[in-house]
């Protein structure tokens, strides 16, 4: 029977993260001399000393909480038994005081991949059919489906044809406050760079949302010529199989100069590499995030932008950022993303406790604090150079903080908007997440997690809790598997099977 | 050439509506002696006397807007033209002070339907797989789509399998005011008639909505057993192939039971019809409306539920409603249903000009409160029998308000769980609109509509505006096409085509 372990992430630590598979019952002993005195489950938290009523538990050297009653050493620190403590206050943050030495560049790190015309470099080569609203979705995907059918097989070089619908309809608010993040979403997603740059636009006719509004004349250097756009309500189509000949006329159009593209080889710079989590477990802090934390570095060293997100998730751990915003600009700019998101939750009386999940709960996570904490390992050690407003366009290198809420397929949506071209995912507890327009490389943060389904997680790092890999080992494989992903060497496991979540729109302003 | 025309709503009316295809040109004179002084658009407003500033503009005989400058008899009366008048006070409305008289019960009405257990008849026969949480929706359309090509041929009686997919997420404060109405949205979506009460529930594991929460245990008359149930993180799956594996068993448990059922004579009182409208023009209000409401008034007199919607397409004209109300108890629920939503609007400091779209406006719809009075027309003429709030399911026989928001698709969503088993959908400017879970039958409030969209349109009542057609003979018109489609004897246009808009929420809460 293998040694009962437990983890102190960080030396300041009272309390450890039990790592044996199946958890611990009563009684446990450890080479350390703590004793269990009560069942533990895996990736739940032990007290590693006596701590009294009031005082703080203390996890990444941080306070993720304060007992709520007596904790005896040895005890379960579940989480009834920790207090919430209040988010940082956004006016008395440290600015850019702790912002880290430049690690040294890495060299001759290479993919190979699609380039367009405004230097942006795909890792697919994917005919993008947008809409402008839900309205037409079922039509297009009707001429999606047949121009797969009847038109993609001839063009081997392109790798898929996706109709990007949506919920965006007309009953949305378009002057309100807000109103312009999804319509901003909706205009970068369909520049993403693995779309090659050949909009093909389908509007019904009679939307708030014109094409026009939507593509503005001589706004987006990636558009080599204007959008091609089909209305529906146009008078020269005389019937529903009429506009379906004309989108498939122009997507043939398309499909003709996306074919003409190869891979050419490209610096790791030319990576805009995606980070979220979803599932989350208490390992995801110490294995799978660490890991990703670990391989971010490495892109930022050699020149890629890499993105983390996921506002509610960094919130409580945001003193953290601001303290490593390589200027006070930056600094600010992260403040004000907080203080925006405070804002709009505020105004609904959104209560903090309404994350974490159920799942994460029972993955060991107690509050959001301690979940703020381990998401933001997956952002590595760099400075933050730069904070984008959701669904805007990226335009700088190194570790950039694009706002998203954390809702995955949000997230997602809007990290793909801001011109994402890899993603990688951590998940603990388990989700068979996808998206059609970049691959995603799932971690596992638990073995038995990669076990359970070996063919939905393509990393498994949860070696790491159990001394079986290194996070520099693991992080060294997610970078390589990032290269090999993003040059079309290796296929995801999520594009193995076609598992491609929706994108969904973030519409803080009402429907009417 | 014909004779030019126009149309006036109502005696008292100072406006008509150009009827001429094309519009008409400065100095087209008429029969009555007017004399047009500028160009006019088809379905545009012409001003039948000289209106001085700031009088009253009339049209269906109640103020519309006032005029923002004089208007010479004659001329074209545009939006810009018109001052927008606020809306009714909710404190001063008339209470039930117009409850129409029953009309003659109407006999003998029948369809061909499959009756559930709970008594509700649908008339589609549909296995349904909902899902709990965004993150299983790939996973369930992949088995879905693996079912309909490998076990649906040989069930000969089930009409379809469908993935009810949503954007719902953990991202959802989930205790935020309004969380409960995507909840129930969902649960009554699974319960709908035509998914003959065997839901089949594919759950993630770790989501915040767990299937005991969107299905609790005996709430629901129309579940005959517990419902299936498939969580992807439960330990049975040892891969996404298992998972996969394990819904297709479950889904041919249902389809066997489904496939025992067969259609049955039954009254038109089982019908549970929901009306609405989009991309609606200035003959809306005069031709395809009037219609429905004729339609309404005949399903009414069968002992049907007719269901109206889209509450901000009705605030302007809500007096008219209030006054219909069948008694006070659901006048103050109609009023407090306007209120929670003046409320919601008003949280973002919503415009009213927000609606109507720019294809409304060029349709000749000069502003919102012109939009309502055409919009309220579909309700035909009887008693508001009942009001129900977003989401909730209808449980009334008679005309109904079921609140929901005007965006099509969210109407068309919340209206499926009201239980709809059939819905009319009346259009102007056209739209290729279509539901999976129920028949939807469009109808054209313009000819050259019609004709332009053959294979789109199910009934032209644009030849009410010309004198082809009277609204009792289109209204009947409608009545048999539901009995027809709600029996299987007519397929709509867009089940020709399969075209159908997904669901989506009307989520008032924060994504967190």
């Amino acid at each position: 029977m293998p040694q009962p372990l437990y983890i102190r992430t960080h030396p300041r630590d009272n309390v450890g993260i039990i790592v044996s598979e199946g958890g611990l019952s009563s009684g446990t002993s450890f080479a350390s001399g703590l004793v269990l005195v009560d069942a533990v489950p895996e990736a739940h938290k032990v007290a590693l000393t006596a701590i009294g009523r009031g005082e703080p538990i203390l996890r990444y050297g941080v306070v993720i909480g304060y007992a709520a009653a007596p904790i005896a050493r040895g005890a379960w620190v579940h989480a009834d038994l920790m207090r919430l403590p209040q988010p940082p206050n956004l006016d008395q943050l440290p600015i850019s005081t702790a912002i880290p030495e430049p690690l040294p560049p890495l060299e001759g790190r290479t993919f190979e991949g699609f380039v367009n015309e405004d230097g942006s470099v795909g890792t697919k080569n994917i005919l993008g059919i947008t809409t402008t609203v839900q309205c037409v979705a079922p039509t297009v995907e009707y001429a999606a489906k047949r121009i797969k059918a009847e038109l993609l097989p001839r063009y081997r070089n392109v790798d898929d044809v996706i109709a990007i619908t949506h919920a965006y309809g007309c009953g949305v608010a378009i002057e309100a406050s807000g109103a312009e993040i999804p319509i901003r979403t909706l205009r970068n997603l369909i520049l993403n760079p693995n779309l090659g740059g050949a909009p093909l636009v389908v509007s019904l006719g009679c939307e708030k949302l014109q094409p026009e509004k939507l593509l503005p004349d001589g706004a987006f250097p990636i558009l080599g010529a204007k959008p091609y756009v089909v209305r529906l309500q146009d008078e020269q189509h005389r019937s529903f199989e009429g506009m379906v000949t004309n989108i498939m006329q122009m997507a043939e159009e398309r499909l003709q100069i996306l074919d003409q593209r190869k891979r050419v080889t490209r610096p790791a710079s030319d990576l805009v590499v995606g980070l979220q989590c979803g599932g989350s477990d208490a390992f995801s802090g110490v294995t799978a995030n660490p890991a990703v934390g670990y391989a971010a570095d490495l892109l930022v060293r050699s020149g890629a932008t890499v993105m983390f997100s996921e506002i509610t998730e960094v919130r409580d751990a945001i003193g953290i950022l601001t303290a490593r915003a390589a200027n006070q600009e930056i600094a600010h700019e992260l403040i004000q993303q907080m203080a925006w998101y405070d804002r709009y939750l505020e105004r609904d009386a959104v209560d903090r406790s309404a994350n974490p999940t159920p799942g994460n709960k029972k993955g060991g996570l107690a509050n959001v604090v301690e979940k703020a904490l381990g998401s933001v390992a997956k952002a590595g050690t760099t400075a933050i150079a730069g904070v984008f407003g959701p669904g805007e366009r990226v335009t700088k290198n190194g570790l950039i903080f694009a706002a998203t809420p954390a809702s995955d397929f949000i997230c997602g949506t809007l990290q793909l908007a801001a011109s994402m071209n890899m993603h990688v995912f951590t998940t603990g507890r388990g989700t068979p997440y996808g998206l059609a327009m970049a691959p995603v490389i799932k971690v596992a943060s638990r073995t038995s997690l990669a076990r359970q389904w070996p063919d939905l997680i393509d990393i498994d790092a949860g070696s790491i809790a159990t001394g079986g890999a290194t996070v520099r080992e693991v992080g060294e494989q997610i970078f390589q598997t990032i290269l090999d992903v993003a040059s079309g060497r290796r296929k995801t496991w999520a594009d193995h099977w076609g598992l491609h979540n929706e994108c969904v729109l973030f519409n803080p302003a009402p429907i009417t």
